[in-house]
């Protein structure tokens, strides 16, 4: 199916467009209401699992906010349970893995997968939601990359100091990278089957990229992110990579074979499209709490990026980590609308 | 009192020291059994408030490690204590502040403070370590920066997503401005008062520098800083300055009037110096989980910090942030030794 609104794609592959598109991570959240409405019948992990209600949230943000993408939704944990971890999500203290890997013998339960059996129910809400969306925008498939999920099976629970899983990098390399590879593995196979489903793009989370020394991260974290992309550059879909914190390697990230970085709010956006060159578009990149200001100073904030970027092709707009449960439903929505109406400027 | 090894002043201000000197921010802390064995019978506030006590803790890293520089056993809440906040320190919860300011009337709390008279605990800590010191190794003292104690005293506690500190940012500028003056005030006298105390040196912690973009960075927390070194100047003492995970603004801090910068250890020192030329001294940047790590991996990790400063004079080393409560103190050992032995071949 043609779709009626492509400027994400387009954007992704740094074509010509006549608005910067925009879209916001987590924008199936706890801040909608009407996503509120229907978590209160079914905890998070059984609407992950349930494609009808999976593609109902998955649609909400189209309609409510009139973003130019939708993203299915899903945890980014869903990997680690199917390779044999017990997953429990709970919305005051986040996941929990019950069984950690600190050692071989706790790594020995890891399986492998095949994801278009293990993870169905993902690929089933992909296709529900494409049917539902009917070419309106197009939907973007997902992953944690492989180092953010070693983070989760090691640590088993959200970490501070992150301990346990630099112990493992440091008193047992050879486990952890045997680990790695293993993810390595599914997470290529689950994002082939997420864009064999029908996922227009799909995007890696790297979302603690950066708590490593620059050394580390290429050795744990980035090495496995290019198999990755390696693993699934077949397609024609693109890739963006969201390494979040990782502003001392942004060459190497452009060079890794995504055709979008994703940027947190602590780096100029201008100053890192100069730096990158001409390679890859740019995704980001407003502080999340930026939200929880007044109209005004949302247009004014909003404003300053576009201006950064500068005038051209290759910006995404969204924001630099996921939108927070508690900003206002509005200043989402105006922020959107912002986004649209000002960035006609950038593109003439 | 000369003091018998003053490497760490030297490495300062960039003058040629034999070896680069080494200290471990939280060094006095629960990894010490010494420690654990005075925090058995007092808690950790009145242990701040003891200054027999905690002159006794302050200098048992420089007798169990061996580090060339003591720092002053305190916390850096003590000061919105001092301003009226009712504070509250819990080794598992981490600190409290039970009366967290989110408007005008909160505000009002607020004293202004007379260090010398509200933190005369610390001053007269300061002046017992001098005198059992006896001029063995500097004495460094320390406060947060006025943007890292605002967000304690607006959010109330540790906090994941910084929401309410940020909403006051974004939607009450004026009230963050004007408590921040009165912080930055109390924190000049603070630091000032320290120094006459016998202070050698001082260091202003700005732990959540880096959760802001640039442009918030300089208007909320740069701006105080400046302000807290312009008044504190006038003391020859040399000023470090942490600003951690404040990356994209390094030649800024440069300017600030720090003698030294502490960096992160997601930094690259050798590109730093690189970067911010001869006019500071660096300090640091240890990934403090590599502390987990077989003295063999801490000494190559060592040598790698070393050799991206490169020869030459104006290198403190340290950890990138503090030492972890579980870190087995034979491998902190091992670290300052290491840093003792293998400096000495960049400094010929």
């Amino acid at each position: 199916m043609k779709l009626q609104n492509d400027l994400f794609l387009r954007a992704c592959k740094r074509l010509p467009v006549p608005r910067t598109p925009v879209w916001i991570m987590r924008q199936a959240g706890r801040y909608l209401p009407e996503y509120r409405a229907i978590r209160k019948h079914v905890d998070f992990l059984t609407l992950c699992k349930t494609p009808e209600l999976a593609a109902q949230v998955t649609l909400q943000p189209v309609d409510i906010l009139g973003v130019d993408a939708a993203i299915i939704f899903s945890d980014i944990l869903v990997i680690p349970e199917a390779m044999g971890m017990r997953l429990e999500i709970e919305d005051k203290t986040g996941p929990r893995l019950h069984n950690p890997l600190r050692n071989e013998d706790d790594a020995k339960i890891l399986k492998n997968i095949d994801p278009s059996k293990n993870l169905k129910f993902v690929l089933d809400t992909i296709s529900l939601t494409k049917n539902e969306l009917a070419g309106r925008v197009p939907l973007i498939g997902f992953s944690g990359s492989p180092w953010t999920l070693l983070t989760y099976m090691v640590e088993g629970k959200t970490s501070k100091n992150f301990s346990e899983v630099k112990k493992l990098l440091y008193t047992n390399p050879k486990l952890a990278h045997s680990i790695l590879a293993k993810v390595a593995h599914a997470v290529s196979d689950y994002l082939s089957v997420q864009i064999e489903a029908g996922a227009d793009a799909v995007q890696i989370f790297d979302t603690w990229g950066g708590i490593l020394s620059p050394a580390d991260f290429e050795e744990f974290s980035l090495r496995y992110i290019q198999q990755v992309i390696a693993n699934i550059k077949r397609h024609d879909e693109p890739i963006v990579l969201f390494s979040k914190g990782v502003h001392y390697d942004l060459p190497t990230l452009a060079k890794s074979g995504a055709n979008v970085l994703g940027m947190d709010w602590t780096m100029d956006i201008g100053e890192v499209r100069n730096e990158v060159g001409s390679s890859v578009a740019l995704q980001g990149n407003l502080d999340p709490t930026l939200l929880y200001a007044a109209p005004e100073k949302i247009r004014e904030a909003v404003m300053k990026i576009l201006h950064s970027y500068g005038k051209g092709n290759g910006h995404i707009f969204n924001l630099g980590h996921g939108i927070l449960p508690d900003v206002p439903v509005e200043n989402a929505k105006a922020f959107v609308k912002f986004v649209k109406e000002a960035s006609k400027a950038m593109h003439v």
